[in-house]
């Protein structure tokens, strides 16, 4: 059982309900130490406050959700300020979410390389900001238009080739599936920057916006836990469920009763 | 661009339009040389009708479709007759898709062992009877119900440990995303069996039956063609589309007319 001191709120979980100010006040109210804004909340309310709002909150910043995209254009002036974001937050990390194909084409080992040009030139700032990047697998099943990078083994092997400060988020949405991801998880060890929980259900209507809350659906979140913090990882563990059917349409409160819920008994 | 002499028709294509009898005609009409039947079709016409017709018609079987399943009840039985089925086809294999987590459960070191041990189990049967099985990894969003084989690396772990008689089938929509596919390619060699084609569309409105026809999505099927090919395959290539949205709805022979382009122009 994960003990309540580990979790933490990725905002979009209560996306189209509460604001960012209001995420933080449900934190507080609610007893979640940790929350992962992402960027479109932390712009609404504007950084400033924001900052002032989570540290008076007495809130931990697991993630800032997110950089990447490199794929798309101006990606990495739109990256070096989601890198001063999360320096202004003292977010753990920065979590990446790397892009997909570029939008017409089908040249797969070019967006990879793009991909890493792109790691490569903002790694600097993100550095001698202090700032941690880390790399988020994506399910496969988002490779054309949101991820090329698709494996934990693949995301580390790009770690291997930028050198320090470069890490890889586990969503265990993304990973569960992967017949390497024991190994994976083990070779990733100290560079395990965030993990981050939900479930997969059966059947899974929407390739973005149908995942579960933990205890839902068919993932073991329990044996990928202890994988991680066998490797050791003691962060905290980040609630992420996108849910336009379902989690999305509750009373923000009942969600954040529910995810404390089955954080105790799923995770 | 591809020579006809090498496609084939999977019936799934035309699923709901056409019957098996109705599908050997069409191939005879537009001069597609090659068939892959899936079983309910063969069953409702009955095997030995199936068998004269296409002999008659002068088809060549690219593969049956499908034994697998080895997460319920009753599998190994079932393949057996898949074999049996098989080979009185003629079929260059049998397309195994192994089946997903056992229902109610999240175990899938279990699904994946019993996969092993129901292939092992049916192995001799299908030696004896000169059927080759053939893995079909599946895209990773199948996992949880319809199976837990999901790259080629590892269906090739599975073939390595079962010996002779067992191959891969490579569907470039399971396979187009994944970062080691042109080593396992590779690393195949004579043992890919089977080569099926179709495309992955932006946006995938549906995890099964929402597959293209080929050029109207992004992958790049020319690339994987010319993969395997210089792995030594010389097979027939089955165009295999899922779509319950778009060609379903068509006249079959408007199908066929398509899939002739396509192949010529985007496999």
């Amino acid at each position: 059982m994960a003990e309540l001191s580990r979790l933490s709120l990725n905002t979009i979980t209560v996306r189209d309900q509460w604001s960012l100010a209001q995420c933080i006040e449900g934190c507080v109210r609610h007893g979640i130490p940790g929350i992962s804004p992402w960027r479109d909340k932390l712009a609404q309310y504007g950084l400033e406050r924001a900052v002032r709002h989570i540290r008076d909150a007495g809130l931990r910043v697991s993630g800032l959700c997110r950089g990447g995209m490199f794929t798309l254009p101006n990606a990495v002036e739109e990256n070096r300020r989601a890198i001063d974001e999360a320096a202004a937050l003292g977010a753990d990390c920065l979590v990446m979410v790397v892009g997909g194909l570029v939008p017409g084409s089908k040249d797969l080992a070019r967006a990879r390389d793009m991909v890493a040009e792109g790691l490569a030139m903002i790694l600097p700032h993100a550095r001698s900001s202090g700032v941690k990047l880390a790399l988020e697998p994506l399910h496969p099943m988002t490779c054309a238009d949101r991820s090329v990078l698709s494996t934990t083994a693949q995301a580390l092997d790009l770690c291997d080739a930028l050198g320090p400060g470069v890490g890889v988020a586990l969503d265990v949405y993304h990973i569960w599936w992967d017949p390497e991801i024991a190994r994976s998880i083990a070779r990733a060890g100290s560079r395990i920057l965030g993990f981050h929980v939900c479930d997969w259900l059966v059947p899974t209507r929407d390739t973005v916006l149908d995942r579960g809350m933990m205890g839902d659906g068919v993932i073991d979140i329990r044996a990928l836990r202890a994988a991680v913090e066998g490797a050791g990882y003691r962060g905290l563990i980040e609630v992420e469920v996108m849910s336009d059917r379902d989690w999305w349409r509750r009373d923000p409160d009942e969600v954040l009763r529910v995810m404390k819920e089955r954080f105790q008994s799923a995770v």
